[in-house]
């Protein structure tokens, strides 16, 4: 499921399902985000820097870290929804605007 | 840009173009993506959370939510690619553990 | 003003002179709280890890990383004081904790 | 332990006595305090706004919440040692800029 709009779909069928739409306000579907931002970091606080990439790359720690960034992706895809934001459009221009101010 | 992969190439290529790969490890790429993150929440922070969402609606803050939130979603890309993880299957995967987690 | 019941006391009296309490519920302060470690993170993202510390003690740098700790600070004890928790009690426990869970 | 030189000097010489001022770069720091961030955010996530301070008062909450916000202020004080930032300083040197910005 590569595409963002196909996750947000299933994302918004998911939280219907369960009846959680209540729970999903901005604030704290932000700071749901920010607690799986959390446990992603929990994950690479310790290696060090130079070496962090190799070992996340291997395993439990690779399958972890997706965990983790999946969790990220979910909440930021539900949050867009929520507000009523693109967030494909968004990603696209913001590219385009950083091409423009950092010029190649 | 709605499809992960396409995010993830095109992100790939803007950081090659400019040399920018050395300053991408993943423990620089979590803290750009904390920074990012934290914008996201200053325009969040003093809404009543009951209105946040209708407020987030109307510009200019609905511009703003989606220039934070896009650049979340390109350094989440970024770290993915780093570490090797399939940022898409992850999410994928993560959704059906927890459809099962949560029965409906 | 080292003392965290002198500094609690302070951001006390301060929200009260603005009548800033009705914005200060626990989950804008923790997003508040986001924001701020969000702009550390900013000063930190692309510095090298090994220098880091070494760029960080020169000014503006310093100066800066002084201010982003200190909004920090300020809204973990304004938190701490909302949720009625004695934070300095609570960080004296913690390391006695951390001591008998990491013996030296 | 409501100082925070006191602070400062019990958790330099728990780092010291344990060898772990290697781990210590301020990167690393800085993500590991975000971890902690995320402990805390996932305390609140769900509750509702209104109610979050009511309900953060009572047991077993306020001691969890009280556990996460002393991470926090731990590996604060900690960054501000290794960064040679005077901690408490930079606090009431921010509350006084805060007060001329804000005028009561």
């Amino acid at each position: 499921m590569s595409d963002l709009t196909a996750l947000r779909d299933a994302m918004r069928e998911f939280t219907a399902e369960r009846g959680w739409e209540r729970f999903h306000d901005p604030k704290s579907l932000i700071v749901a985000l920010v607690g799986e931002v959390g446990e992603l970091c929990e994950l690479f606080q310790w290696l060090p820097s130079g070496e962090a990439a190799a070992l996340a790359g291997e395993e439990p720690l690779r399958t972890r870290a997706g965990e983790e960034m999946a969790d990220v992706l979910l909440y930021l895809v539900r949050l867009a929804d929520v507000l009523g934001v693109d967030l494909a459009a968004a990603a696209e221009r913001k590219m385009r605007l950083n091409a423009e101010k950092h010029r190649a």
